[in-house]
This record gives C-alpha cells, sequence and structure tokens, in this order.
C-alpha cells in the first residue's frame, strides 16, 4: 500500500466518521437538552394523568369526555414518540442547568428498560382505547394499569 | 324573610360557594405548575418539531415516515391536551421556581390569544395527516403552516 493511497483512505475514513458524527448529532440534540426534553415529556404526561385521575377516579371533576380522550390522545402521542432517544450517553446525571433522577442502573440496564418502556406505550394505548369508548368503568381499569407501569420504571430505576 | 331562612339560605350558598372552590382548585394545578406544564408541552412539541425538520425540511437526517409520523402525532396530541387551563390567574409572572417568558399583552387578549391557539391546534392536525401520506413535499408544507402559527404567537405574546 503506497503512502498516496494511503492518505487517501485516511481522508475518506475520517471523512465518512464525521459524516456519521454529523448526522448523529443532527439526530441528537445536547445532553442537557435531552434531560430536558425527556423530563418535559413526563412531565406533560402527568398533567394529563392528573386530569383523568380527577374525572375517572376520584370523581372530584365531573367527567368530560372529550376531555379524558384529549387527555390520553396527549400521553399516548408523547409515550411513543421514542423517548429512549433521549437517553443517550452524558445523560446519566446531571448536565448544566438539568437535574436528572434517573439512576444509574438505567444505564447499565437497556433491555429491561426498553421492555419496560414498550409495556407503558401498550398501556398508553390502551388507555386511549378505553377513553374512545367513554365507559368510565374500562377508562379507570386501564388508567390504573397505565399507572402500574410507570411505576415498574420509577421502583427500578429513578430515584426517590 | 325569617332569620332561620336566611341563615340556611346563606349557609346552602357558601357551600355551594365552596364546592365550586374546590372543584375548581381539583380542576387547576398551581399557578407554578402551570407554568411548568405549559413549558413542558411546548419544549416537548419543540424537540418533535425538531426531528421533522430534520429529516423533512433540511434532509441532515434520513427520513423516517414512522418517525415523522410519531413525531407529528405527539404534536398534535399536546396542541389538542387544552393547553389554555394553563394560563390561569397567577401565571403571569415568574412563581417560585418557574419562569415565564408569556409577555403580560396574552393575559389581556384571550381572544386573540384562543384564535392563535386554534390556528396551531387545526395546523398540527394537518401536519399530522400528511405526515400518514408520507408525501415529503406535503409534509414541508405542513410543517411550514404549523411553524408559522408558532411565530404567530411568540411574535405578539413571547418576550425576546
Amino acid at each position: 500500500m503506497n503512502l498516496t493511497f494511503t492518505r487517501t483512505l485516511c481522508a475518506l475514513t475520517l471523512g465518512a466518521g464525521m459524516a456519521v458524527a454529523l448526522v448523529a448529532q443532527a439526530q441528537s440534540p445536547s445532553a442537557e437538552d435531552q434531560i430536558k426534553f425527556r423530563k418535559a415529556g413526563y412531565s406533560f404526561m402527568s398533567w394529563n394523568m392528573g386530569k383523568i385521575k380527577a374525572q375517572v377516579v376520584d370523581g372530584s371533576v365531573a367527567y368530560d369526555p372529550a376531555q379524558v380522550e384529549a387527555a390520553a390522545r396527549a400521553i399516548a402521542g408523547i409515550a411513543n414518540s421514542g423517548m429512549g432517544a433521549l437517553f443517550g450517553p452524558g445523560t446519566d446525571e446531571d448536565v448544566g442547568d438539568q437535574r436528572t433522577r434517573a439512576r444509574p442502573e438505567l444505564f447499565q440496564n437497556f433491555p429491561d428498560v426498553a421492555t419496560l418502556g414498550n409495556n407503558m406505550n401498550r398501556a398508553a394505548d390502551n388507555l386511549l382505547e378505553q377513553a374512545q369508548t367513554g365507559d368510565q368503568a374500562k377508562i379507570r381499569a386501564a388508567f390504573g394499569e397505565l399507572g402500574q407501569t410507570c411505576k415498574a420504571c420509577h421502583d427500578k430505576y429513578r430515584a426517590r
């Protein structure tokens, strides 16, 4: 292998590597923003869970089928948006202004986390399906099941 | 009107007033949480707008129809979840740990804000509809239209 060829090969390899890095950069927000966005997603889901709880579980607010369906649609939309991409390298600890309660174990057990995440997504889809029936007993059951999938992950992978 | 009747009427009126207050309390998170939740919703929408932009507008990331549809679904779900409820009394200024960039004018022009909000919701619904076609030109146009509805509100009601 002559020197020119080696240099060209190195340049091409470096170029390809940089291209991959640039694509990765375009795909992934900074570690700080990943933490910000994932917390935003969970936070917005919690607001909508609260509305469904008040209307269908506690009964502290009158049941409004359209509101409950809209809340369930927001939850399902967020859950299924690919939040796994927001647990990238460097997001296992506080970054900049962002604090995370994700435990180190989360980043060491991605297959298990993915299973728990998929359970949440399926439960969120089911809550939306039941919300569309307008049957409060079914919505209540689906809400409870979704809550269990949240808790399953919090218990293992979220700091108290 | 005898005294007993007056007292009873007062008690009933007070009771009804308290009941309304309790329901209002159950419906509305604290002012601090309202700001937190609305910022979370807009933040999570922006992450998903970024993914669609990278794939369909900039082309910096390969187009993945399922990802773009999921992103559009999250945006539409959040937009249509009734975020107007997160601009309640006391949320026109920083509260506790929450900073807001909402300008005072927003809280003095609710009919206009509602119009702008409805424009956003319809544009978000259209983006989801176009995302489901898989036609990148249509998705790009719908993305641009949604972006304009975001900008229309930011220009008038969000501090720089």
